[in-house]
């Protein structure tokens, strides 16, 4: 350090001990830049902490979030690849349901049921890479480079600030002992620092939050895509398993001419629809009909799209359409 | 234990020496058997697996995922809570952005939409904690419920069956030394045991799954539904952002009567409307007008919903309509 600059800060150390030790009075900054320095601490910590809240919603795993902090969106716009560089929970699950399913076969019915899912939340891995890109690339990034730059910035100016303050202090209140001149320069590097520190302030309160209205719109947008995207790979998926898990009617004639109408000389007996129990069913409820395995049930109505009413040794009750198969019989 | 066990822990012992030693063959199991083992461990392995897995999409932070499979949706249901017990993270963004916004004035362009996209974020904290509970509920819990018990008991049958058959196989070995009666009964409690431990493999493999082919739309259904429910709450506060950033209009009649139709004998300069500059704009791109706080430029035409032409010292140019406030010039 020189010998001015070994000056410079005794003299700021000393006038900083008469304040805090002595009670000093050092000169007041005007109350404008005392709202307006409030007005900055907010906005900077806000920024802050909704940048750090976001990735945490992200990724709360602290292990991806590293990665998802790590992760340079620049390149990853170029377009070479257009994942993250670590798996999302959704793709795991994915990947587990579609390998058990193919291994249970697709063909059962659980195991194509499963391998169908799978599929899905592969596609919704898929959608949440997109997001996660497009978050980082459009909200962290900037709030990022804002925090890097111009809010390190003001800090650097408020303490310059400090120091010049300390200064001019010192000097003013040695006034005879130091030239008026001196005196003079102080003040008015003080006054240039305030005004840059008001001008960096006046910047993050203004040009820098028409910036941030628009990258939090870009936040909304980004999430509202990405559950768009979601609602509908689950739509598709929630119509596969329904057509799977409609009863599987192999042959079945509902409006199967009655013989008595159509050939009355040749007396056959009435075809009733049946259906085939595919497992056993245990009645849990008042109503339900139960049978096992192979047993052959009449059937009387169908209740909605998964119950059905049927008739087994003379009992009459209600069974899930998923245990059996409807067959028609052929009149004998 | 007692000499009978001790005799029959020895036999089976000693039986499988021979076989894992001296290479001796005991009675194999049927390929149907062996078949339905293999069938019912994949299934077994696929519902630990899913479940598992499941926990990790929907908490992938380790310490929530703990207090997740906690949960105990039996009381949740009751009704007395509608939180699962630890804050999503979703929740945590929108306190830390309704606070900020807050402070820094719901008044303010930024602090408003902090405020706003804060209380979406809260809601979705809400379906997710709903989404967790029904997940929860009707597709993890169930699961779990089959591997404490159903794959348990295959696991106890098994090894069972194990012990029967090398129990049986030494005894058949010292035809002669031991009764015919006694190998006939160690067979009986082998076929008994395989019989059982065919019967819980079957019942895995084929009542448990129309059961798991509910509880697995079930989980389809329920992120269906949360994603809707986020959608629709996306939709809301994108609504109110829209709003927010559409420009400020204080006193603007876009149809003010020009002075030369309405009144040709009272000669008024035509009022042409104009705004004033909120913020300095600093132009990026050809085309585009800068300008400086507090100046008032002279509107030529609305370009789209975010960009407005102007007129400012005998120049003209585009601007984003978010750095003015629009204000209608009276006729002096």
């Amino acid at each position: 350090m020189s010998v001015a600059g070994f000056k410079k800060q005794f003299y700021k150390a000393s006038q900083m001990v008469s304040e805090k030790v002595g009670g000093a009075e050092g000169t007041k900054l005007d109350n404008d830049f005392k709202i307006l320095e409030r007005k900055a601490d907010i906005t900077s910590k806000a920024l802050i902490e909704v940048m750090n809240k976001t990735s945490e919603y992200l990724q709360p795993n602290p292990a991806t979030r590293a990665r998802l902090n790590m992760l340079n969106t620049v390149s990853k716009m170029r377009g070479q690849e257009s994942n993250p560089g670590y798996p999302q929970p959704e793709t795991l699950l994915g990947e587990s349901m579609t390998k058990y399913g193919r291994e249970m076969g697709e063909d059962t019915g659980f195991g194509g049921a499963l391998a169908d899912v799978g599929d899905a939340m592969k596609r919704m891995g898929e959608v949440k890479d997109a997001l996660d890109i497009d978050v980082k690339q459009n909200f962290i990034d900037p709030l990022q480079a804002v925090a890097d730059k111009d809010i390190k910035d003001i800090q650097q100016q408020l303490k310059k600030l400090e120091g010049r303050r300390l200064d001019y202090d010192y000097k003013k209140k040695r006034q005879g002992k130091i030239s008026e001149e001196e005196i003079r320069q102080a003040l008015e590097k003080f006054e240039v620092s305030k005004e840059m520190a008001e001008m960096s302030m006046h910047n993050l309160l203004e040009t820098d939050q028409v910036e941030q209205m628009s990258q939090l719109s870009s936040f909304v947008e980004s999430l509202l895509q990405y559950h768009k995207q979601a609602t509908q790979i689950l739509e598709e998926v929630n119509d596969k398993l329904r057509e799977r898990s409609a009863p599987r009617i192999t042959f079945f004639f509902p409006s199967f001419p009655s013989s008595r109408h159509s050939s009355p000389s040749v007396p056959l007996p009435a075809a009733e629809p049946q259906c085939k129990a595919l497992y056993s069913f245990e009645p849990e409820n008042d109503g339900e009909l139960g049978f096992n395995e192979g047993d052959i049930i009449t059937l009387v109505s169908q209740i909605d799209e998964n119950w059905l009413e049927g008739r087994l040794h003379g009992k009459t009750g209600y069974f899930p359409n998923n245990y059996v198969e409807v067959i028609v019989p052929l009149p004998n």
